[in-house]
Order: C-alpha cells, then structure tokens, then sequence
C-alpha cells in the first residue's frame, strides 16, 4: 500500500492526465480510498482548474463526505465515491468523469458492448443507472452502487460514467479503454452492424494479457506525455463536459 | 448592477472566452444591456479579431442600434441584440452565434430536445426562426423576439442560434451548454434513438441545482483558462462559421 | 488591377491560410492570371510544404503550362488551371483543393445543395466531373471545364474540388464557405432529413448581401490569423489530402 | 540498399511522422529487414514515448524474434513483422497500426473498398485477420501471412491494421492513404451510398501515377513538418489507441 502522501500525488497525476486527455474539465472527480484509516481523497469540485492540480490539493474526507482538514470542502456528489469505496474492497480508486463518447452510451437507447480486444474488459457489460439526477445523497449513492454491482464500470443517464479499479493506474487505463471503445462504436455504427468481441473471446484474451502489466505501462507513457504537456487544451477549447 | 466599464470588461472576456472556445470567429457578436440609461454594449461587426477583445473596443448603441460614441458602427444584425434588450426584461445579455453542432438543429428537420442533465436548461424547447435571412432589420429583430418568446434561446435557419439571459455568465454557460448537448445528440444519433431529459425530470433537476452558481464557477473556470490560452485555433484553423 | 508581384504577395498570402485552416498540405494548389500577359503564377506542386510560402516561391507558366522562368515546374495537374483562365473571363483566380468535407460529394451519390445562408453562394449547384483519374492533359481541363460551366465550383469523382473567382479573395471566401456548409451538411444528416435554402431564397439572401465585402472581410479576418499562426499543424497532425 | 545504420535512421524518422499524424502512440510499431543478413530492426513495444525515437532505441532481432543486442526486448507481437519478412520479398518495411479509422473496417461489418483516387492503392481489398487475439506466436504470424497474402494490408478484428511495403516511404505513404480513405468512407457515409473506385479506374490510374516518386514526396513533405513540430499531441491529447 502506498502512504497516503504517495497516494496524493498519485491521484494529481492521474488527474492531469484527465485533464490532458480531455476527460476532466469543469466538471468531473477522481478519488482514492486508505481502507484502513477509511479515509479519502478525492480532488477539488466543479470549477477547479486541475491542468496544474498537487497533491496538496486534495480534500480529505472520511466515509460520511465529511471534510477532515482544511478548508475545501467535496465535490457535491461525493456519494459516488464513498459508496463505492465503502461496499467494495475492489473500489480503492474510482472516477466520475463525462467522457464525450462513453456518455453517449448513456443518451442512445443501445447497451454498450466491446468492439476491440481492450474493451474485452468490459465484456461484463457497463449497467446504467437510469435516474436522472446527480449523485448528491448516500442513498443515490448506495442505489449506484447497487446497479454498478461487481462491474468496473457504470453509466449515468444523461450525466457521465463511473470507472473503479484497485488503483488509479487501472482507473486511468480503464476509462481510456471504454472512451476508445465507445468512440469506434460510435464512428464505425455509420459504415454499418457492428461486430463484438464475445464474452468467450474476452475471457481468453483476458486470460493471455495481464491487465496490471499494461495498466502500468499506459501509466507510465502517458506520464512521460504530460510531462512535457504545454497546458493547452489541445482543441484550444475544453469542452463543457467533461 | 455592474458599472458600465465593468459589464464592458466582462463583455470582453465572454467575447475571447467564446473565441478560445471556438464558438465566435469570423462572424459572431455578444451584448449586455444597462436598462436605466437604455444603452446597448456590443462587440464589433463582422472580421475583427477577437481573440484579444478589450472592453475599449466595444461599441455603444442606442436601442435603435445607432453608435452613440466614436468611429466603430454596430455590427449589420444589431436588432438582434436591440429588439431582445428592449422587449424582455431578463435579456440582459445577448449572444448570437453560429456554434458548429447547435447550429445543426437550424439545418436538420428536427426539434430540440435535451439529452443530458444540464442540457435541461432547455427543456422548454428551442423555438426555430424559419425565415432565411440576416436580422437586419427592426422588424426582423421583433418577428425574432416573438418567435423566442420567453425561451432561453432560438435557432435561426440555416444561419446560426441567438441565447438570452440575465447576465454575460449565464449567457455563456447556457451557450456552451446548448452546444454540448446538440453534439452529443448528433454523435449519440448514430448509436440509436436518443433518450431525452423529460419535462418533469428537467425541473426536479432545476429545483436542486442552482444556475446562478453553477454559472459563476464556469465563468471563473473558462476565465482561467483564458489567461493562459496561446491565443491558437486549437484546431490550428479557425471555423469559418463561427 | 494588382501589378505581378501584388498578386505573387496575394498568392503565397492565399496559400498559408489555405494551409493554417487545413485545406491545403501535401496536396492542392492556387493560381492567379493576368489576361493582359496572359501568365499564369501558381503554387508549386505535391509535396512542397507550403506553411510559409512567399511570393518568389511562386511558378510563372504560359497558358500551355510551359514553365517561363526559374526552375521549378508546374504541378501536374497545371491544366485544371490553364483551361478555366483560358475559357472564363471571371476565372482570375482558381483552387483545386482536397477539402475534408466538401471533397465527401464527391464520394457519396448526393447532390449538394446548400443548407446555410452563407452557402446561398452555391445555389446554382457544385457539377461533378466524373472521369477517375488527375487532369493532367489540356483535353481534360477544357472536359472540366465544360463541366463546371458557368458555376462557381465542381467537384472531381473520389479526388477534390475546383473553385474558381474573380479574385483570390472571392476565392478563398467560397472555398472556406463549401467546406462548412459540406460539413454541416454531413454532420446534421445524422439527425434526420435536411432543409435546404432555396434558389428563390438564396437569391434575396445575395441581393442583400455584397459578396466583394463579405470577401474581403474574411480575407482580413484570417490574414490576421495568419499573421500570428504557430506554423503548427492544429490537430498535431496534418490530413494526408489535403 | 541502405546500410544497417541508414535504415535505423529512417524506421526512427518514420515513425516519428506516425507519432505526429496520431497513428503510433502508447502501442503499435514499425520495422524494417535487411533481408542479406535475416536481420529484423523494430521500434521498442508498448508504452515508450516515440515522438523523439532514434535509431539507437531500436531494437534488432532475428527472425525468430530473438533479441541479438542489448537489453531492450521486441513488443509482444513481434511475429506480425518476422513472418511477413521471413514470407514476403516485397515486404522489407511492415507497420503494425490502430489508426483511428482504418480499424473502423475491422469491426464494422462491411469490406473495404477504396473511394479516393489514391485509395487505389488497396484496389486489391484490405483482407480481415478474423481471430481475436494479438500476434503472439510464430503460428499466429503465418496465419496472417496466409490472409494478407499477396495484398498491401489487413485489418485485425477489433484490433488494427498491419502494413507493407518496398521500404518505409512505401509504408508511411500507404498506411496515410488507408486512413484518409477510411475516415473519407465513414464521414462519407452519412450523407448516402458510397461511390467507389473500381478495379479497372484503379489500374488505369496506377498506370499513370508512380507510387514510388508519389511515396518519396510524401516522406520528404511529412519530414519536413516533423522536422518543425511541437512534439504535443495536436489534440491536446493522444488517442489511447494508437
């Protein structure tokens, strides 16, 4: 396990990269559980600039959305975060983010499944939590929980996505995974029927590729990306959501 | 209510906000309205470069679009702006622009309907100007104001969007809101048919979330942004429209 | 009349804006005539990188695209050039271009059919010219020509475009104006069927609207542009064609 | 024939261009072969940042993937290139690519067809590798010999393309073309039925254009560009895929 100073910088890292990516803007928060203290962080709230986010920037709460030190308080919907960190022991990290073309598996009236042998991760299906509001109290929270259930990922009606993982290196990747798989759906849906990668083909490549080898390399690279990343939203736009 | 050198600072950061966003260009103009000394701040007319808009730039109209100070005339579709500012007491602020996916809805036989939680600020829907020319005239600035009625904004066929609201923030997180929710629906349509925001889900949704804050902290997002933007079109080309 | 080395300056001007907007690269090339000499100045051919042309980079050939001076040579496809100076007294200035969007009509087997107000400037219809292959022989420059006629534009079967105006304002103006209007057209067709603006329509809409303004305008507006452009290809990569 | 030493530069440059255009990123990659000595020269695997590879990152191997100098190892899928160079005399360059539209063609259900002039490169069909797998093993690799056999290119199922060529220029121009005809087709595709180059325009127009000097105007173009590149993601952010 990381100390949480470790952890701090971490999450910063994985935000940036969001931001660079252009998976984090306005809206959108990323947190990261200490199981045995119960507590966590989890990056600043809606309105934040997070191109040049720190460790120092995060809000330290406990399980209850309760800031434990200084003066920022949560981002709103805190409950995402809490709950899934509260009922899964696999949830120590977990995103919220508005990804441009996953969340279009949350407006179209079509399930997602994997079209590329890396979305075979997701070959358990991505559920969606139908109400549309935002994840403001711990019973949302709880019901979100429920409808993500032992999946890696979920989506928000009208809203956005929610990606868990272990850690944050296979929440970034992860979420990397399912905006890419989403964006070919969307862009290949136009030159026709789809083909899928079937659960059993996914359970065989799953079972030939360690998935926290490649987590980490993609950690790594896009690290070494943001590093010499010059702050600019590469559209010269940031879209509104994320 | 601010002072008039203030709303024009304000009008000159929405303007290069709007510019960075690649939502004004070319074409393209935003106006705030001081309803005591009925005067009209607009943004200059068609060709000027935006992108570094100081509040010393904006021109000065009466509410018959006439300049009221210097060389600068008011852009050719004035009585957009003017008809708006002085039939509607909460069209404090006025943007007209030609965003690349909203505008969509003005070419496609196809009503507006919001897709996402935010895009709920539409749910009224967004009334559609079917006649194909520029609002040149006073006359066609009133058959505008009638068409929007007490909407939030309007389509202009084949033409571009006019947004209202009761101040330069609201206007443009309402802009920027409007487009998001036209591309997701464009890019969401070829996954299947849309799920829609429905009327009751939108205004159990505006009982719980503020627009007036919501709209500040995007304002002091997109600002910051702003102050360190490399004055770029991101896509190292501008839009002819906007 | 500009004097030869205004409309060499005009040219390269011209050209790094084609560039900076992406409708130029690899491929593509502009031209000016002077009827009195009757010369022809043209870019230079495939694969010259044309981000920072000058006026001195510009090729001198006679109307049977023999090369008068220096040592460059045409680029192969001079007889698109030559044949529409020959024939069209309007035809000053002529792009062939293979623009993202609008070169799409000349793949899928759909007229085009303007559906901005601005696109108006095309009413009369974009003809194909459907032979497969790169007019490289005088024969086929004066088919194209017949093709396009008296219209403002054509369209080459599974290549590019040919737009051609009285100046190389007139042209830069349409050519950016078919290009978004192609590409609101292939986006909004994602919605459902399209309105279309027309011919009665697009001709009050030009007799309101000067053409020469509106040109030069847009030439102003993106020669400023120009002038503080990084030189970098925005999307961090450069389409094949153009 | 290059030397050893000349081909690591160019395979360095060459995929630097693929870097810059969003082809290459955190997989996919490019080798050549000395076909005197049976020696394999390919770009490091997965995860290092190539947008400054040079010659010295290359890793050599023979043709059973071993690994003859230094301590670097060749990406996993190192039998996609060994059995095209140990198979095919014409296949001395090979890139392994998840071009963001290619692949479109390796998950929808539709064969591809070229529907650009150039596109007529791939008149032969772009074969499907239908397993879903990676390239793992020397049998897997001799399958895909098998599909691709005398043709330019195939696509994997749900994963990307491979590449052949002469030499490099031949890879880079080709694997450009395929794209730009890819992304053409999708876009192309919502606005009607696709027009298509058919076999005989293709060999008329082959006839009259040399791929060679073709490619080798591509390669002195694109260098130049990356000779004046940022080294930013033009995006602001790098596709997960390339």
């Amino acid at each position: 396990m990381d100390s949480e100073s470790s952890l701090c910088d971490k999450l910063a890292a994985c935000t940036r990269i969001f931001v660079m990516q252009g998976l984090i803007g306005l809206f959108g928060h990323v947190s990261v559980y200490d199981p045995e203290a119960k507590r966590v962080f989890i990056t600043p709230g809606m309105g934040s600039d997070k191109a040049d986010l720190r460790a120092a920037d995060m809000v330290l709460t406990d399980l209850d959305g309760q800031a434990l030190d200084g003066e920022q308080r949560a981002p709103v919907e805190w409950p995402i975060h809490t709950a899934l960190h509260a009922t899964r022991e696999d949830a120590l990290a977990v995103a919220h983010l508005h990804t441009p073309y996953a969340t279009l598996f949350a407006i179209a009236k079509r399930k997602f499944r994997p079209v590329t042998l890396q979305g075979a991760l997701f070959s358990g299906g991505v559920p969606l939590y139908s109400e549309a509001h935002l994840i403001t109290t711990p019973a949302r929270g709880r019901r979100l929980a429920k409808v993500i259930g032992n999946k890696r990922a979920a989506l928000l009606r009208g809203h956005g996505i929610v990606v868990v993982g272990r850690n944050l290196a296979e929440v970034l990747y992860a979420s990397l995974v399912l905006e890419d798989d989403a964006k070919k759906s969307a862009q290949a849906a136009s030159l026709g029927s789809l083909g899928f990668i079937s659960l059993e083909e996914s359970r065989a490549f799953a079972a030939e590729i360690a998935l926290e080898r490649r987590a980490q390399r993609a950690w790594d690279y896009f690290s070494r990306l943001e590093a010499r990343w010059d702050r600019q939203a590469g559209t010269g736009r940031m879209e509104l959501f994320p």
